[in-house]
């Protein structure tokens, strides 16, 4: 039997074989946090042709079923499927697009002086002495001495935590006194873990990126520095809310933090999972993790009560995180793997943004930067090697692709590019990975289409479509815009006004939050050297689309420097180096955050800056010339 | 209704109350772990008169139940009783004996240098300046602010646990940002609890004794560093075995470790409810602990298999062991109190020998001592400030009662003193607590007894009882003394030959490890200064009888000092002094182990001790004269 994806791909089901493990056979993996038992109802696909056996249904929701949802972990095909996965199932593992910048991974090492490389962790082989009845001290000074004999500072100090002291003496002895060690380099040194047997063997790190909407780990190879492997996933508290204020009042107003924490906690060993399975690897082999979010994602992972952050006068409980092992994390790798959360600012600027600024290199620079990460939210800071000042702006997740009708990630099958023809006004698609079929649009291409209407006419300053395209259609939410038709797959990805309200929103919010941040401290948008952009836009954005919309500021193109997913690399940096965890800390206690919300002259400029471009054209002398150019032209 | 008690103490007990509510309304204590839920089968006693209605005792052994057991708190009167508490079921609260030489206390701490304490944690009241807009620094850092007004070191490195970063931003709030934060003061000071309010509050320490057979507990104030209560209980590990080896067998060979720690850890909360009681007070209030025991005992709190304990080459896991939280210890005081553990030497020296080391003071002088530390098993130390040297051998818990027909603690109703009349034979008794009504022979009064009965001729040098007296009987185990009789109450109590044998045991090893101790490094008797003895004996110890017994060596009486229970002792001082605590891991690591089982003239030391009170009559001249005398005089 056949199972037929929404890209037409088959693949082939066994008898008996659920649709998740044939799926899974064929390297498309689905969010199944409890590994395929039917517990976490993560797994949500659904049969648009052909009949399955379904064995239970019983984490769906009412509604689910009766829109012909099944979890893939209890069907079993009886006939050849076609099935639909929501975004939201599925699972991105070896993802080029959440990589980002990562081919330049190398070249960053080299620029940020990294030569060799100082983990939180240090593997040890160590062959002891054996025991005798002169030779009698403890287990644990067995191991102080095998350490003192490797020139490991500070051994004396050195920490253990009682539940590895129990399994110690057993380790020594499976193969005869030869082991490996791993040690914690903190302030205080701590034995992290002991595995039989004195052969060196690769060692692994994760570094993971806790977005509001996605997800992205990095496995990396702790010898070499090497990225081995890449995961990303929709964050699955979007269950609970698409920003972070409703997942607060989730956590909050409703009791339910431990939904959040469960659910980002297995988001991330759903992740973890098959990367390990590809490499061969076991959740032993990996013992240091750095995670990076911003300030509620940070908080909601280590179950810290986030109401205070959504309450005047917005006060984080802690910004600098203490070191935590991943067992009491509930992270599936080596118990005792260390956690090194990158530090957060404020409330609304968290280690997210801490992670971009070091992986831009702005804070190491004399000359005058803006960095605005454009997540689910907005975050911005300017600043150089001696003052960072930053703020944040809530932008939504539209350019994640949520709350847009027919928006997703920035990942395969994803419309990443829009052009109309000035003739027809028929749409020319560019589509992530290249393919011939897309699946939805996301950030990039909303600016792309946005910007490139707006310029052809299709829309007016306010966003309006004009009945001047054979594309625009009145829909079910007012008017829309026809991107992509496929009458054979019954696919037709749209823009609709209200996506397109959404995004302009989105971006005065934007564009308002650096207008106010530089002015409050009398600077100018021409007093900046460079300005870098970074957030789940793939690997591409059009910034002279993102200045027709009036997102980015009217200045020399040259200026712009797109950077992709800063908060892994900034994570994966910190995985890598102790003096960038240090740069990260002096980083985040350098940064000094101006709250928006109490700004009287936000208010002023976000009014203004919800036209396209902006109310004022005199802010965007560039698209005014290319605006009068048209009507010249016509 | 009354409950009359073995000692003839009536209890009026109303209706609908258990006999353990009865009693402890009378702070008569019973062990009672579960809190009188009927599930920790702890709070056992036998009804000889009278009827109750006994709702469950589903936690009995079947055995129990044919012996006429029941459990306290399940059981309710319906007519006055009469109850026998068996010496398990036993918690002595604000026992005066246990507290050895507590009134020696203060001029201990003076005699140490004690002049201002140094626990183990700090309680800092902190009045905050409440969060603004402009002054929106996170609560961790407002902590942390606030700490560095208050001078307190390295704030900047503070480390808080996560458990209690989830607590603290409410209770930061509760009081309107009056708190008083408690500080960890180890090598990373540590934020260990907020409460609410600022108002200075006394806080308590406990340090506890883990013997094999006995745990004491003091209640200390840690502002004045005043005792304020002592209890003492069974050590309920007992029903597993009377000493180590058996007990490491269950842990190992029966894989019950989970017992064993949970037996102990649930002794130390049954000690802590009725003494918080007594002095009104929450288990928050007490945020520090320090526990000594023996290695296996030390290992087995904290769950750390103790099978390398017992096979050679005798390798514990551990000797110092990593501060933890009380919280993950299962101990029932506040969460975060930091718990010392006094440091072990090797598999059978532990910590409660080096408290009793540092408890002694040896280790500070120049002239050689001997320290015999006399428990469960017998611990020997002999050294000065420069050097200490130490031995175990297995003494056996007879002189704390256990495997004694009618042996019992040294708690109120034990016999302490016995002395014959050398004209009838008919022994003079001296009871713990002056009661007239005894209940059971302790350590010291075996001592005694079986000395005086040597000097008297009632045993022989092998000691057999000779039918001299007419408290001479044959009984169930062979011949045997009857030392009291109360035949309203059908009580007796006797010295079987067995216990005699048991006795001679126990005092042989002893002596055969101090003689091969100090041979070992050419070392004599004489050139020993001070003689330490510590052990169970209650306050009181007949050096006289126990060198006619041949326990003690024969030197000058003034060079014998008796110090009680010095483990506890040690503890105490470690509670409340870092230096006390850095003396403990020097005294620790500065012990060089000797193992006696392997050396063949312990064997043949052993041997010849096995006489009263020695084979080589020379070794004991002041004996010999004695004896002598007795002969001229007959």
């Amino acid at each position: 039997m056949y199972i037929t994806l929404p890209n037409e791909k088959k693949i082939d089901a066994l008898p008996g074989e659920s649709i998740l493990a044939a799926l899974r056979k064929e390297k498309v993996y689905l969010v199944a946090s409890c590994g395929g038992k039917g517990v976490c109802g993560k797994c949500k696909v659904r049969i648009t042709h052909g009949e399955a056996d379904i064995r239970s249904v019983i984490t769906l929701t009412e509604q689910d079923i009766a829109q012909g949802y099944t979890l893939a972990c209890q069907a079993y095909p009886k006939s050849d499927l076609s099935i639909e996965i929501p975004k939201e199932s599925r699972l991105i593992v070896g993802d080029k697009i959440a990589v980002g910048r990562a081919d330049d991974l190398i070249k960053l090492t080299e620029k940020f002086g990294i030569t060799t490389l100082s983990p939180l962790v240090r593997r040890i082989p160590l062959e002891l002495r054996h025991p005798t009845l002169e030779d009698n001290i403890s287990d644990l000074e067995r191991i102080k001495r095998g350490l003192n004999a490797e020139d490991l500072e500070s051994v004396e100090r050195l920490h253990v935590r009682y539940d590895l002291l129990r399994l110690m003496p057993d380790a020594l002895r499976k193969d005869n006194w030869k082991v490996t060690v791993t040690i914690g380099t903190g302030e205080i040194p701590e034995l992290l873990a002991v595995h039989p047997g004195s052969e060196a063997t690769a060692y692994y790190g994760v570094a993971v990126d806790i977005g509001t909407t996605t997800v992205v780990l990095y496995l990396v190879d702790m010898i070499t520095g090497k990225l081995i492997d890449v995961g990303s996933t929709y964050n699955s508290q979007m269950r609970f809310g698409d920003d972070v204020i409703n997942r607060i009042v989730h956590a909050t107003e409703q009791g339910r933090m431990k939904d959040l924490q469960q659910a980002i906690r297995s988001d991330i060993n759903a992740l973890l999972d098959p990367l390990l399975e590809r490499h061969k690897l076991t959740s032993d082999d990996v013992d240091s993790v750095v995670i990076a979010g911003n300030t509620t994602m940070t908080q909601l992972f280590y179950g810290l009560n986030p109401q205070y952050i959504r309450e005047e006068p917005y006060i984080p409980a802690a910004n600098a995180y203490p070191e935590i092992h991943a067992g009491q994390a509930g992270i599936r790798v080596n118990n005792g793997a260390p956690i090194f959360t990158v530090p957060c600012v404020a409330s609304y600027v968290g280690g997210d943004v801490v992670a971009g600024v070091v992986a831009s290199g702005m804070a190491r620079r004399e000359v005058f930067s803006l960095f605005m990460d454009i997540g689910t939210n907005g975050e911005l800071v300017f600043g150089n090697n001696e003052m960072l000042m930053t703020a944040a702006c809530s932008a939504g997740p539209c350019f994640e692709g949520s709350g847009i009708k027919c928006g997703m990630r920035a990942t395969e099958g994803a419309i990443e590019g829009v052009e109309f023809s000035p003739e027809t006004f028929i749409p020319e698609l560019k589509v992530v990975g290249g393919v011939d079929k897309p699946l939805g649009i996301c950030g990039s291409g909303m600016i792309d289409a946005i910007g490139d209407m707006f310029l052809k006419g299709i829309i007016d300053q306010r966003g309006k479509l004009q009945p001047v395209s054979p594309q625009v259609r009145k829909g079910e939410e007012g008017m829309e815009i026809v991107l992509y038709r496929d009458e054979q797959r019954e696919v037709e990805i749209v823009l609709t006004e209200p996506d397109i309200e959404n995004i302009l929103r989105a971006k005065a919010a934007i564009h308002a939050g650096y207008s106010v941040l530089l002015n409050n401290i009398g600077f100018t948008m021409d007093m900046v050297d460079t300005i870098y952009i970074a957030g789940g836009f793939g690997n591409y954005l059009d910034i002279e689309k993102a200045v027709l919309l009036g997102m980015l500021p009217d200045v020399e193109r040259s200026k712009f420097v797109f950077l992709g997913n800063t908060s892994i690399i900034g994570s994966y940096l910190c995985l890598l180096s102790k003096d960038i965890r240090v740069e990260a800390q002096e980083v985040a206690s350098k940064m000094t955050y101006l709250e928006l919300s109490v700004s009287s002259s936000f208010m002023d400029e976000y009014m203004s800056a919800l036209f396209l471009p902006h109310t004022d054209m005199s802010r965007y002398p560039s698209v005014e010339a290319r605006l009068n150019k048209n009507i010249d032209n016509s």
